[in-house]
């Protein structure tokens, strides 16, 4: 039995997502952010970061959304949720949830939490004005050069379209141009349908 | 034949040393930052993202850093630059990767980059003055928590231990007191003293 913590709508949605389409056995539990619960004494020995996703493995405690979908990839190998089998697709999958981490996710993060980087009032008010740039330059490099279509991979789903799926509904509250990016549009639609992310959706 | 773009002192030093450790057949490229050669139409075309590192494969091109440790070290198995054959293990290596990139690497962005999430140049004095803050913190984490001894996954060597070297060189130039994380010190000294590490460090 796995346990994921969430909080509705953060970037464990994607994990949410890749254990639903894994048929994994697991229950996932919120972590309530509204009351800073992430920060309490019971959740800071599960997870010393203070964030979520965390997934309680029977090996111990697993961090870091790319890490997750690779490790529900690989222990659930028979659901072909991720290019486990050759070492360039694979590598390409890697980058692409690499850059979501690290490049989308943080743009994402100076709407609202630029206090993770900066002290005064009107640095957190510039970055907040800056931040429907930052999330459109992110994602003029997805629509042109790294959604395959289809899929992220292209023919094939993979984890990699749920994690898309979740900092694209982040772009969707970022203040940018509605219509700018239909080839990302009509994938979040498209990963909206599948029954196993309908399902998750529900609780985010 | 694999061709890694780097500059001096950038993340790509990970993938460097990850390339010489594993004997590899390759070329390194410097790109000159100091003249803007990463906004460059030509060095547009190989990474459109115009960053550090790519490695040109023979299948294409590869950025982002943990995507290409794990692809160097998936392509020269034999050297066992990774847990690769045990999925959990795997994960922790993952999700230390995951943490310098998306945390680590991001913190000490704000040092010098600010401009990448704000405008007005308040902001980024107060972001560069936030950083030894946050590049403290995040290695009191790896300090306590993430680095097992004596490397980052405990008795054996591994490319995330180039990565480790790699962001704390910058905590070295981030205004932390010295002294605060006594154990990556010696993981510092012990990554630099391996030859092939020493090698990569003479043009870096």
């Amino acid at each position: 039995m796995l346990k994921l913590y969430y909080a509705p709508g953060s970037c464990a949605l994607a994990s949410h997502i890749a254990l639903e389409e894994a048929g994994a056995d697991y229950v996932a539990e919120v972590v309530d952010f509204a009351n800073n619960a992430q920060q309490s004494k019971d959740y800071l020995a599960i997870n010393p970061k203070g964030r979520v996703p965390a997934l309680v493995t029977p090996q111990g405690v697993l961090t870091e959304t790319p890490a997750v979908l690779v490790y529900i990839a690989q222990s659930h190998a028979a659901k072909n949720l991720a290019p486990l089998d050759d070492i360039w697709t694979f590598a390409r999958f890697q980058s692409f949830n690499s850059y979501i981490c690290s490049t989308v996710h943080v743009n994402f993060a100076h709407l609202t939490r630029g206090y993770r980087w900066a002290d005064q009032q009107s640095s957190l008010d510039d970055m907040t004005a800056k931040t429907p740039q930052t999330m459109a330059d992110a994602f003029d490099l997805i629509e042109n050069d790294l959604l395959a279509g289809p899929w992220v991979m292209g023919d094939d789903y993979s984890i990699a379209d749920g994690y898309l799926l979740t900092v694209t509904r982040w772009l969707y509250r970022s203040g940018v141009e509605p219509g700018r990016h239909p080839r990302v549009a009509e994938h979040f639609k498209r990963t909206s349908d599948r029954p196993a992310v309908a399902r998750v959706l529900e609780s985010h």
